[in-house]
């Protein structure tokens, strides 16, 4: 199985549009040590000519652009493409987005919760998306389905599950119990598993906690991309970016005793890889102590155009 | 008055996403006469420190990063940036999607018709724009607005007028005569005027056909940017592309008898530049018969990243 990290960086992208702390001023100005990352998604292939896109993310045009393996096939037909299938994991303004962008009639098949086909049907706008060439599939929790092209399998199958997580931003409702109105499926998980290997790996960009049902599941994992959003869960308020910890936001750091770093300690997982890594956090710095720290725990830090192969 | 064009391409950009077409399969491939064009959009500042958006395309975040007028300024807060309004010509993906990639909290001015800021108001994913810090201001056709900032003025008056056109794609009802429910505000043409020299500039990304009305309001001016999507009404038949004319599309074609080169010919305009160039014209082309045409009826073909002084 092929996989190929499209955006490696949360929401805003490194550099973040608006942004002036140190992390985006110096992707901004080419940084030897602070490269620019995109929104994030993956693209996972078992034959490597037919894609399935796990989550859309804004600068898909870009990401297309920029992997060749997403460029129309040269020998195909005037009009065609490699991208035949996406899974969303939430309705995250980062993971969705990229769906009005695989506009102009493209045929590919759309899998989300019912939880996330709701927002993405109440929203006309996505009616961008011929329903008569995208076919918008809802999936079930703990309900393994094989990924199907519009011509046939894509060999591969996913299972969602429910993370820990939060509904998204320009979806939630304050409760009087200090809530948003989260439910479940609003932020889901996705094991990806290759037929013909029986190879699987994790799919986790966002989540909140790992809880007991979690950590049963991914123990013992071959591979985990996981929510690297923060690297302390007080980072974007100490650098003044946003009066918000990455608990409030339903993301989890990765430093102290409730980071991910000493969670997975015991977890005899074969490879772990963040995602979604948010502009404030230090790892992205390639010199970084931090980076040091975590690459000593068997972490990696994906990177935009990454190729993994399973 | 200083302008940017952001992106000179039609819907999709060059290359689209999914084309095997020879002009997209060049800018893929770095060819030396084909370069590369992001979604239409433009930025106008009086004052080069605020700028004004007209449109905000899909691309926005990478046409952010290119120019770097758009960056934050260096000795700004923590998070900050340029742009303080954006106005809407209207309600198609490749010209609001970018709203959605404005977020984070950062104040401006929003600025549409009476029937675009309604397609917003009904997509609820369009409330990432917090509406404590986005002020969405309808705007009326043939009534000059002064353009604000969130501290001021931009010293920019806008005039929105209606023009012949096409109710976007997503938003079609077909009707029983024919026609697709488009309605009044739903293409419009900007007049943009800057106080402190009082020149001005007309920005039409998308029409239909220049009827009368429209050809007495610009004859005489300063500056026009113009729809400039098809070389032919047929081309995108032609090449095999879609099964629709640029009639069909609400978009008009620069060569023939009713094309843009003939009907602008004495209509004393100083300066005449296409914008919103489908990937499917020739002029894309800067070596082609078809670019020499047009250069020879004093018309430019705009490119991401010119700069413009009126």
């Amino acid at each position: 199985m092929k996989i190929k990290v499209l955006g490696s960086g949360a929401g805003g992208g490194l550099p973040q549009w608006n942004c002036n702390a140190v992390n985006s001023k110096d992707a901004r100005s080419g940084h030897e040590f602070v490269k620019p990352r995109s929104q994030s998604s993956i693209a996972v292939s078992s034959n490597e000519k037919d894609w399935v896109l796990l989550n859309a993310s804004p600068d898909i045009r870009q990401q297309i652009f920029d992997n060749k393996e997403l460029h129309p096939h040269e020998n195909g037909p005037i009009r065609n493409s490699p991208i035949q299938a996406v899974v969303l994991t939430n309705g995250d303004v980062d993971h969705v987005t990229g769906l009005l962008c695989l506009r102009e009639g493209h045929p590919f098949n759309l899998y989300a919760s019912n939880r996330v086909l709701g927002t993405i049907n109440a929203n006309t706008i996505f009616n961008v998306l011929n329903p008569e060439k995208v076919n918008r599939i809802e999936t079930q929790l703990n309900t393994p389905f094989e990924v199907m092209t519009p011509n046939g399998s894509a060999g591969i199958e996913i299972t969602p599950f429910n993370v820990p997580g939060k509904v998204a931003l320009y979806l939630e409702e304050k409760k009087a119990d200090g809530t948003f109105g989260t439910q479940e499926g609003d932020t889901i998980g996705l094991f990806v598993k290759e037929f013909s290997s029986g190879k699987g790996f994790y799919y986790i960009p966002g989540c909140a906690e790992v809880d007991q049902p979690l950590r049963e599941r991914i123990t013992g994992a071959e591979m985990i991309f996981f929510d690297g959003t923060l690297y302390t869960n007080n980072e974007m308020l100490d650098q003044g970016l946003l009066p918000k910890t990455g608990e409030r936001m339903g993301h989890m750091n990765m430093s102290g005793d409730d980071g991910t770093l000493k969670i997975f300690e015991d977890m005899n997982i074969d490879r772990k890889i963040y995602i979604h890594i948010n502009n404030s956090n230090p790892v992205l710095r390639d010199n970084s102590d931090e980076r040091k720290a975590i690459e000593n725990k068997g972490w990696e830090v994906s990177y935009d155009g990454m190729e993994v192969t399973l």
